[in-house]
């Protein structure tokens, strides 16, 4: 069936009627390669099917929930099971204790467990704890890195007041120097330094974390007695069974994790170490449906699978053969790219691309051949992904790479890339 | 069966080494009558049973959220359908734009919508628009209404610093002249105006809205340009099948919504008019599960309800009867009561009772007779109760009645209230 859009096209202008921009967030396609489905009907497994029937191999993930498959038939079990007792209820389930229980079992460093529902929960508690710990105020943050969406973090300034960022010092990721720097620069009133698990700031190049910087920022916060806090929000449980960080060895004393908990369903998760249970204890924060119990047990289902099932080295070798494929594709084509951060959480960008023409062009033939790509923001793996997906996916970017070649001088750069910059710079 | 709690202990037990405090949030029974059960097993109509078997009348409703009843099977199978198809995907499904057009189309001044997870989501959207409308940054809130838990309005201050409240100016509900002047003090500078559809803060009584009031904010907005917020997270749906301030003919520029609109489904609302459409347009927040497909079905299915069934009418009719019986009961055992609030969202306090001893004892009582009610918060009707269930309930606080007749002189305060006043004065 050849690819076509008019049902997709068509739901964009309702929703252009009654949706602010048509759509907002993280899943608009506004900032997309042009044609890109707004709107999916159906998700199984490794595949999704857009409104017009299309189908696609999903590198997205839902920009990271999905970690074992679309609908993965022991999580999809869980949640009926516990649909059919209660969700939403005037007091949790017993699977919050267990859940808790769980997750002190799994990740190294905690002690206790709070859950939420977005990960700018789980970052504003891990800051609002932080403060709460020695009354200070100072936050660190590494410069473009995305913590969240909330006043103190979101990275688009319209509505945000200086006073929203009046303690929030900005330093180089990977850079002890400058981490250093910015805490001198704070005094004696660091609260806390945030940290992703590796740098994944959008429209740039991934990079892995550097053990002696990790180290060293550990070392840093011991020595002045702030709390450090991995944000593994988007990188949880992809690189490891438990903070991401432990590849390096270095605890955090706070971790943020979310997205892929319930591997779809809504929760996020503050981790933290007895050094700040009274500061958490302190605070007062809450939501309507933080205490639903479903997606608890699909929690519960999704963190057997990550402790039971070989789905994370499954997705490192099948990352691998995806990024040993576009490599050796693009050199049969005469292009260059550059593969960044993990195999689990790719990012593909061409050489000699600054305004990124060629990534968004390939990114849109690759997605009306079947694939779901994205040209600016990491890509995920899932462990339902076989190797039989990655030759399909190949056959579809092998396409891509030809329509490139053949029209190399005349492809146009992305208009739609004005709209982060706008929102970048209000 | 006789009441009994043992296995809710032991739970409660396992809590306390894994979670902060035991338990934290709105849920956590940390502030009610001793014995409350902490967890709940399973859900049903208006039925509760927590973990040791005991059924409860559940009086509050998950706190809001279940207003059709638990499990309401016109919601429950939408929720099997779409789970079926998909939840959290790399977009939205098609629902969205069906369930903007519909809250469009019943929420009077509504010309877009915006879907997030928790009421506190709806609420910051509405204040960073507000801001981001003439890039103004005074907020002016009632004094000890509730909006949420973040930074710029947690009820609690430890881990809050000054700037995070830098431009929230504070007023009087209910006092127009309290308004004005908050609204003077800020100069030229008021972005936004915050406002609960009537009074119902805790612990204190419920108070209706003012008619006048209400139009006289309407009216102060209109004339420095600043945005009407009107806060129906707690509130919607069970005042009007539109936003609450229908009832007093005045439109709010902004209404949030949550709890209720998916039955229990995480979901909450922001719904605007075009007045600052090109404000929210230029903000930037998002959610990892805002686009889940699931709690959209879940929400158009309750919204088929709210339209289509005399739910509205159902509850104020069980709530009449539920204020009325207590009124007489009360005279009958010798107390004098203060009912507040509309019936659909009643509040029930004892005259002459200023450490909430009583009100407190009688609720334990209740409890362990099956009927969960609040002595501090309001409470809530659903639409799945019925006369049987409040003859039940009367006669559950008849005998709760007549425990504190016999026991007037030797019931204790609760040591639990200290909690809220450490948390309040931190």
């Amino acid at each position: 069936m050849a690819w076509s859009n008019a049902r997709n096209k068509e739901l964009m202008e309702r929703a252009h009627a009654v949706i602010p921009n048509g759509m907002y967030g993280h899943e608009s396609v506004a900032m997309m390669p042009d044609d890109f489905p707004q709107f999916f009907q159906k998700a199984s497994g490794t595949r999704l099917w857009d409104v017009d029937g299309n189908e696609y191999i999903d590198y997205m993930c839902a920009y990271g929930p999905n970690l074992m498959g679309y609908g993965r038939p022991e999580v999809q079990s869980a949640i009926g099971a516990q649909l059919a007792m209660g969700d939403t209820m005037t007091a949790p389930g017993p699977g919050i204790v267990e859940l808790a229980e769980t997750f002190v079992s799994m990740v190294r460093h905690a002690d206790w467990a709070m859950f939420c529902k977005n990960g700018t929960d789980a970052t504003s508690i891990a800051m609002v704890t932080a403060r709460a710990y020695k009354g200070r105020k100072k936050i660190l943050v590494a410069r473009g890195a995305y913590h969240g969406s909330a006043p103190w973090n979101t990275p688009a300034m319209s509505g945000i007041v200086p006073d929203d960022r009046a303690h929030i010092i900005y330093f180089d990721y990977n850079d002890l120097d400058s981490v250093t720097k910015a805490a001198k620069f704070a005094g004696d009133d660091v609260a806390g330094i945030f940290a992703t698990p590796f740098k994944h700031d959008t429209f740039t190049d991934q990079a892995d974390i550097n053990a002696e910087y990790a180290k060293g920022v550990r070392a840093l916060c011991d020595e002045i007695d702030a709390l450090l806090i991995v944000d593994d929000v988007r990188a949880g449980f992809r690189l490891a069974r438990g903070c991401s960080w432990q590849s390096v060895d270095v605890d955090p004393d706070i971790a943020c994790f979310g997205k892929v908990i319930g591997n779809g369903q809504a929760i996020s998760a503050v981790l933290g170490n007895n050094k700040c249970r009274k500061a958490v204890e302190g605070i007062f924060v809450t939501g309507s449906f933080w205490f639903s119990a479903v997606p608890m047990a699909a929690a519960l289902a999704t963190l057997k699978l990550v402790r039971e099932t070989d789905y994370l080295e499954h997705m490192v070798k099948i990352g691998t053969l995806f990024r040993q494929g576009l490599d050796a594709q693009a050199k049969d084509f005469g292009f260059a790219l550059r593969q960044t951060g993990p195999v689990q959480m790719p990012l593909v960008m061409f050489h000699d691309d600054p305004d990124y023409r060629f990534g968004y062009e390939w990114c849109r033939q690759a997605m009306k051949h079947g694939v779901y790509l994205s040209p600016y923001h990491n890509m995920f793996m899932n462990a339902a992904m076989t190797e039989a997906d990655v030759a399909l996916t190949l056959e579809a970017t092998g396409k891509a790479f030809d329509y490139l070649k053949a029209n190399r001088s005349t492809i146009e750069p992305q208009a739609k890339l004005g709209v982060l910059k706008r929102l970048l710079a209000s």
